[in-house]
């Protein structure tokens, strides 16, 4: 018997309603590039969300794609982009951000998250340096939202990060692979309209939040950009689909009726009885995450026990023997399969 | 009443045998980036068809991002690709092969097809070149099967290209964005399994053939490559989807029962019908295309005539003031649509 | 016996005027990088030589790499450059500016100078095409003067490519590694003046007409660029010199009494006495030349006559069997050597 | 009155004898590019150094430039190269190995040393993670002798550090931008002839041991690099000087009778005697450095009181508001200046 896979959110293919969409509209005949109706719709849709009418909207395929292609729109060749040391771009995409001539600057930060006040110190220390013209010159800072480690930063958090990034010149984009789990934890006092106006760019997440694949890139206030030639760039790195529609499509069905924070708020409310059950088991967790990613720190018995009949990530092992590992839920995540490892973890 | 579309072979969703088999496996659960049963099970299904137990078979989202992953898994940075002038990667592909840091060698060619005799000429100036060490080294070819203007190499002209690649050490590459239109062609004097014998990789493109999206890169003789980290280097280019089975399922339904060669069939089909309708009206072509593109010369009163009911696209201007356009058939040309064009066809 | 070599204007050391400088500075302590007096007072003098004081003048060690530096610092990274066939950095120089990711876009032109209605025919071109979203876009354009064959715009014809810069938003940048001849060529009708006035960047080769090494890369309207941070771009190419005096002392004394001018006057007059011996000998030119570049056709007698006692570059072999060769005169070109070669000629 | 320099090891010119062999080669007339008599030579003298006849010896003109294309030539595309996080490749280079493509992998370290069991535990937990694939790849490892910090590697532990990249089928390549100061200090239990036995390329810094500048390349066991086209990648990276004997003419001089050894050893000598004046004064030093650049922490009287006469680097600021500064020697250091510095801290 197949174990019941705990290991991502993008472990099933899309959300039936997604689906149905994509079935409906399947003879349509359209232009190719993201020139369809129901691209441009989404843009609609994904602008009235955010309360931007003019934003600037792109679909693109994949996270790391677009990390790449928003970060190499916004550096000059010399400028690196800096990130929280467990920051997906300086970790998991395999140096994309490299390969597009750019220097990763990786700040330690705090449970996934950059810090302000570390940030600041970076930057006077930087600028102090007399050798500083030798140096990648800081062009832009990276966050992600939910971080990586399922953690949220509170809006004071992010406006004072903004905050430095005006006194440096720095741009401010925000990796929302995770947007979804991050704005309807029961912790966020953001919405979306907040993280509009707190950056520079940011993407909505699809592939982790229902669909088969995409992700909106959103430049908020388009007028400060010079946005004639995205598409160009994306082109270039290899990102528009010539069916352009499948993004367009799967957008509209996220962003008509809430689909998009129905199915995140699907996952967090599982993560979040997992969460009670490790606790109640008496399991400690790695790092207090109030998303869809719980990090619950197992002995050996303990994990032994559990991937018997669950699968899920090995995070890291911890220097007593045990190992942090992660449970990851998503909008398919079905009451059924949430029981049977509650009542695995209470009987650990 | 909106136009019937000749615009393009990707202006509709999937073929409905693809899109069966998304909806029946949409809840499974199955591991990410490719590490899942359909997309092994397209894996064997191609190297099955191509004859090649052992080929290295990778999963891509689309054209472009697959011509600069393929080329820069090959060559070495002071090296570049030849293409014949009108190639994909040498003009509509928005620079991308040049932003991973190589020179597109360009050669005029004849009729979108590279000239085994012009290449072996150039070569062999090139090393004549007292200066050739200042110059980026040829170090691949790369051509398109079925060609950007709908052509075909023939198993000879391939063969002898081949040869002169083997006797100056360059790689050979085939883009197959349209492979199946050009194997399926009534003029086609080559198999898949010829195409996988001449060449270090080649790719199957299914965005135009049927797939929402996805080409798949094939490595005929993977002991003779270092693929060990290729899939890191789709990584590093974009191209690696979290659900990579969204690639996998989809090559499945093309693969288990020749669907592939089916929807080139059908599109190659229907576009000998407008080919056959344009010559009995007495219309010329720009280039003699034996596949799912073709190239009628336009006066400007047949394109009135004919803009009012289809679109299409406008290919170049000729200096008479007439216009080649381009009418394209897919797997999803009804025979209906193909009716009214050739009725129109012949009241011009 | 070894022959006397016309084969570069680079294959002696430097002009003694500036060997002593060096000599005499050897000792001094100063500080690296550039920021020593004599760079600064070299920048002084370049800045009165063209007449804007306050023009950004930089030191790079060679040609390739500040044709690169400087185009990358111009460039978004989805545009190419726009150069003439025959130019530098689309042909001798190893890919370099593909390798920071750039197309070089090839226009024809004629002998070796690119033409303003064949760019804005081009430019006109590209933006009618409707797939122009999927082309590298053009973001500048190169020139050199003078001209990889020698040849030399006239004020005119570099105004008119400058007015279709304008028209189309391109920067325009002089490649000057033999700027000297250009100016001193009797038949130039510019100045360096002009020159300064009618592009976005400019440099003034040094190797080329007696330095050891070095090219000053001059933005005439520094305003308009955003300079900040032009030398962490050279360091980041490798184009910084820690003793970066050495390139400043050798402009000082190219342009603190008109050195740079004397030498390349001579290369010039050197060059014509050549040139006039072939004429007297009945020899036809490739393409003719007014500075010290000198293309004559021999037939292989002739060839093998002058290359007993001389060495000189074999430029092309021409179809009816002759060869196009290159004599080069530089600052460092002796009369001695002048007349033995005029005497060699006149035997042919 | 000119403050006296004690800020770096590049802030003369050159050393006499390396004037006196430009002055008499000055009007020779050579091939360009590295193709001359000279070049050749000073191949020919560093291959018997090291013994070993057939190394592969290139010449380029600055350190960044040499990291980038050594680095550049020995990585796929994947791949980064570890450093210690104080390497000159992680810090000072303004990002010129990310602008090649690649990914910096920077580890703490020891007092600027890379640990071989550092790196070893790195490598073992890079392969042991299941998301390696989606890393940058470690390629090759970067170390330098002597240090950024002036620190050495033993013999043993630089043989540690191969092995462990005979294991992981990683390059190793040594920065020899000071190895002179390295190799003659006192402490050092390594010959030049060790280094070539441990690595797969090294370079010999010119620029700071008396040189104008040139840094040359090697190979050790050519016969295991494709070394045929490394010319060409110089070239691409701008780093090809027309007049190349500029460089070789150095080499030859510095090691025709071994006046590299001899600079460097100056340097050392001198800046013993700051380090042993410093210690009698009670000064103690960031980091214990056996070579030419020495890290005392000075308090803010005794940085006031040393810098009225004196210039140096200000390092880095201590906790405790005193100020670790670096004094820096070279071959050109006078025992005058040597005097007057001692002099002045014997009176802090």
């Amino acid at each position: 018997m197949p174990k019941i896979k705990f290991e991502t959110d993008y472990q099933e293919g899309c959300h039936p309603r997604i689906l149905e969409r994509l079935v409906s509209t399947n003879m349509e005949q359209t232009s190719g590039y993201g020139y369809d109706p129901h691209t441009e719709h989404a843009r609609e849709l994904i602008r009235a969300t955010i309360g931007r009418p003019n934003a600037g909207v792109y679909f693109m395929a994949g996270g790391t794609q677009t990390n790449a292609t928003v970060i190499k729109h916004f550096l000059k060749p010399y400028e690196g982009v800096i990130s929280v040391s467990s920051g997906h771009i300086n970790v998991h995409e395999s140096g994309a951000i490299e390969s597009t001539g750019h220097k990763v600057i990786a700040l330690p930060g705090i449970n996934g998250l950059l810090d302000a006040g570390e940030l600041r110190q970076y930057l006077a220390a930087f600028y102090d340096d007399p050798t500083y013209e030798h140096m990648a010159i800081p062009g832009m800072v990276y966050v992600s939202y939910s971080s990586e480690l399922g953690t949220l930063y509170t809006k004071q958090g992010l406006s004072d990060i903004k905050s430095v990034c005006s006194e440096y010149g720095l741009k401010l984009f925000i990796d929302g692979a995770r947007l979804g789990a991050g704005l309807t934890s029961e912790t966020s006092d953001m919405t979306i309209k907040d993280i509009a106006g707190l950056c520079d760019a940011f993407y909505i997440g699809g592939t982790k939040t229902g669909a088969l694949l995409g992700e909106a890139v959103v430049f908020p206030e388009p007028e400060r950009q010079d946005l004639r030639h995205f598409t160009t760039l994306i082109k270039q790195q290899g990102g528009l689909l010539a069916k352009g529609r499948l993004l367009g499509i799967q957008f509209e069905a996220l962003f008509e009726d809430g689909l998009y924070f129905e199915n995140a708020r699907h996952a967090n409310s599982q993560a979040m009885k997992i969460r009670q059950a490790f606790i109640e088991a008496g399991v400690e967790f790695l790092i207090d995450s109030p998303t869809n990613q719980q990090f619950p720190i197992l002995t050996r018995e303990q994990n032994e026990a559990l991937s018997e009949k669950f699968s899920y990530e090995t995070w890291q092992p911890m220097d007593d023997g045990r190992t942090a590992v992660r449970f990851c839920t998503s909008w398919a995540t079905s009451d059924e399969n949430i029981s049977a490892l509650i009542e695995a973890i209470h009987q650990l």
